[in-house]
C-alpha cells in the first residue's frame, strides 16, 4: 500500500465534518481535530488521522462516552484533580491543560491530574498549549500496559509518554517521547514489512528478548506475557531501570495523584479504559525575568545545534525542531495518508453517512480493500 | 587493591572530624558528612567517602569557596532562585531543598533553582529530604560536560542526574539516575579492570562508538571530543534522543531557570565550577487525601514487585528498594572502602594534621601506596 497526499485544508474540513457527525459540538470538534491534525503535521502519523477509526470503535464499544463532561473533583490554587467520566481524551485533556495554565498565570504553577479519561492523542499538543503562552508545559499519560519492568515478563506500565515544551527562539523546545524504547506502532510497522525487530526493543512471553514481530504482537494482544522494553532495554547495564523509572514518574502524575487506574489495569474494563493523564504549567517568571530566561535557553539550544557533529552525521537537532520542519513541509506540500487509513476512513464515512468522495475527489480506493464491508 | 570494611560509626566520626578541620562549623559538617555517608550506605561508592579528596582539591584549587553562604536572589511564594556563590554544593543544596520544602508546606509546591554551586553528591539525598516529610521531592544537577548529544561528537551536557522520591510503604520510591547511559565512574572502573567497555556506552573523538576505555577517558580529560552516550545510546532507533531530552529537562530546571552556567561551560573556569541544581517539592495533599494517595501508590509498587519475572530473573525491584537493602546490610556489617580511597584519606589526614591511625586502628596501608607523598 502506498501513500496519498492531501492538503491540510482538505483533511481539516473532513475531520471537522466527521466529528460533527459523531455529535460533538463545534467547539469540541475543533479541539479534537486540531489534536489529531497537529500529529499529522508533525509527522507523527500513528497519532493522527489513522486514529479516527479507533475513536469511533471506542464510542461504539462504550469505552468512550462522547457526552461526558470533565468534572473538577478537587482543587487548590496550584492544582486540580479532574474526573473525565470516560469522555473523549482530547476534550478532557484540553480542559485540564487550560486549568493548569490558568492556575500558572495566577500563582506561577498549575498541576492537574486526570482520572477516567481516554486516549488523548499526542502528549506534546497539551505541553505546547502552555509553551504557546510563554509557560513551560508538561503532559503525560498512562495507557494499556505494554512496558515490561526490568527483570519482568508481564507488561505492567503503559508506553507512558512524557512531553515537556518550553518557549525558545527561533522555535520552541518540545520533548515528547514514550518511556518505552519504542511504541507499539513501530512493532506493527516491522510486522507489516515482514522484518525482524531491531535488538533491544521487545520481549517474548518468557521475558527474554525477541525479534519475532508477529509472535510478540500476538502475545501482547492475547496478554500472554512479553511486551516492549523500557527506554534503556531490558538490562541494567544499558539503563533499563532508568526507562522503567521515567515510566513510573508518568504513572505518579497521572494515575497515582488522581487516584485513578494504573496502567496494569487500564483497558481491562467493558465500559471504560480508565486512562489517566498528568498536566503541569510553570511560569518561568517565577524564576526571574522570563525574557532573559528565554534568551538564555535559546542561546544554549543554538550552541547545541552548532556543536561538532559525529562523522557521517548531517545535523544535531534540538527537540521539537523536526516537528517544525515537518509542519512547514506538510503545510506546503500536503500530508501523506496511508491507503489503509483511506480505506478505514471510507468505511467510517459509510457508517456515518458522510460523502467520502466529496472530500477526496479523484481518489480511488485500492481494489483489494474492504470498503463497505463494515468490518473496521 | 581490595576493600576494607568499617562501621558506620567509625566513618561518621572520621568524616565529622575531617570536615571540622576544613573549617566547617558543626551544623555544616553534619550536613556534608550525611550526604556523603548516605551514598556509602546506599552502595553508591562513587559518591561517598571516595569523594572527600575531590572536595579537598576543589577547596585548594579555589573552585570551592568554603566560607561562601547561599543567597536567595529571587523569590515568590512557590519558588526561589539561589546564588551559591561557589560554596560547598551540599550546603547550598541542603539550604535550597529546605526552602523548597518550606514553600511546599505553605503553598503546596516549591521550586528552587540554584546557580554557582559545586558538586552536591547524590541527587537522591535531597529528593529524600522531601519524601521524609511526606512530599514528592525532585533534585537534579548539571555538571562538567560528558554527554554527547545525538549525532554529535562533543560532550555538551553533563551526566545530568534527575532524582525523584515519593513516600510509600514499606519503603519510599527513590529514582536517582544520570540521564547518560552510565556515569564516568563506570568507565573508570572498566579502565582499571583493563576490560573493553560494553556496547552502547561511549563515543570516541570522532563521535563513533568506542569500547576503548583508556582512549575514551583520555579524550574526555583532554577535551578532544567523544564522551558518554545519552540513555538510549547514540542512535534514534534505541531512543538516544530520549536520554538527550531528559538531560535537557535537567538543564532547564538547573542552569536555565537560574540563569546559571550550562553544562557545556561548567568546570572551565579558574575560580568556580558554575554547577547548577534544580529542586522541587510537591505536597500530594494538593491532589486530595495524601494517605489515600500513599496507599494507592504503595499498592501499585507491590503489584510491580509481585509481577511475573523473566526466565532466570530473581527479583523485580521498585526504585529505591536496593538502597534500602544496602543500607540495612551496611549498617549491620560495615561499609566497604577501597584501599585506594584509604590511601587518599591517609594523605588527606596528613595534610590536615588529623591522626589517621586513631580512626582506622589496625589498618595497614598497601605497601606500594603513595602515602605521605603529598601527591593526591
Amino acid at each position: 500500500m502506498g501513500y496519498v497526499k492531501w492538503s491540510y485544508d482538505t483533511l481539516n474540513t473532513f475531520c471537522h465534518d466527521v466529528f460533527r457527525k459523531f455529535g460533538f459540538n463545534e467547539e469540541e470538534t475543533n479541539i479534537i481535530k486540531d489534536v489529531l491534525l497537529t500529529a499529522d503535521l508533525y509527522g507523527i502519523e500513528s497519532h493522527g488521522m489513522q486514529r479516527m477509526v479507533r475513536y469511533d470503535k471506542g464510542i461504539e464499544k462504550g469505552t468512550i462516552h462522547p457526552d461526558a463532561k470533565p468534572e473538577v473533583v478537587f482543587e487548590t490554587p496550584v492544582s486540580a484533580v479532574i474526573d473525565g467520566h470516560d469522555g473523549m481524551g482530547q476534550l478532557i485533556s484540553h480542559f485540564a491543560m487550560e486549568k493548569a495554565i490558568e492556575k500558572a498565570k495566577k500563582t506561577g504553577v498549575g498541576f492537574v491530574s486526570v482520572r477516567n479519561s481516554n486516549h488523548f492523542g499526542i502528549a506534546g499538543y497539551y505541553a505546547e498549549m502552555a509553551s504557546k503562552q510563554g509557560l513551560l508545559g508538561m503532559a503525560c499519560t498512562n495507557s494499556e500496559a505494554i512496558m515490561v519492568p526490568t527483570f519482568g515478563r508481564k507488561a505492567m506500565l503503559g508506553s507512558n509518554p512524557i512531553a515537556v515544551a518550553m518557549p525558545a527562539e527561533p522555535y520552541p523546545f518540545l520533548f515528547d517521547c514514550s518511556t518505552t524504547v519504542v511504541t507499539r506502532g513501530k512493532l506493527e510497522m516491522y510486522n507489516k514489512m515482514g522484518k525482524p525487530l531491531p535488538q533491544g526493543w521487545a520481549l517474548g512471553a518468557n521475558g527474554q528478548e525477541s525479534t519475532d514481530a508477529p509472535d510478540v504482537l500476538a502475545n501482547i494482544v492475547a496478554k500472554k506475557g512479553g511486551g516492549i522494553m523500557p527506554l534503556g532495554g531490558n538490562k541494567e547495564v544499558n539503563g533499563s531501570h532508568k526507562g522503567y523509572g521515567y515510566g513510573m514518574l508518568c504513572e505518579i502524575f497521572s494515575s497515582i495523584f488522581s487516584m485513578g487506574v494504573t496502567s496494569d489495569k487500564c483497558c481491562t474494563f467493558k465500559d471504560k479504559t480508565g486512562i489517566c493523564h498528568g498536566f503541569a504549567a510553570i511560569d518561568p517568571a517565577i524564576f526571574g525575568n522570563a525574557d532573559d530566561i528565554r534568551a538564555h535557553f535559546s542561546e544554549y539550544l543554538e550552541t547545541l545545534r552548532q556543536s561538532p557533529k559525529a562523522e557521517g552525521a548531517e545535523q544535531i537537532y534540538t527537540h521539537g525542531e523536526k516537528e517544525v520542519f515537518a509542519e512547514k513541509e506538510r503545510r506546503e506540500n500536503g500530508i501523506p495518508v496511508n491507503d489503509n487509513t483511506m480505506v478505514e476512513l471510507a468505511n467510517l464515512c459509510n457508517y456515518l453517512k458522510v460523502d467520502f468522495g466529496s472530500y477526496f475527489k479523484g481518489y480511488e480506493l485500492p481494489k483489494d480493500s474492504k470498503f463497505f464491508s463494515g468490518n473496521y
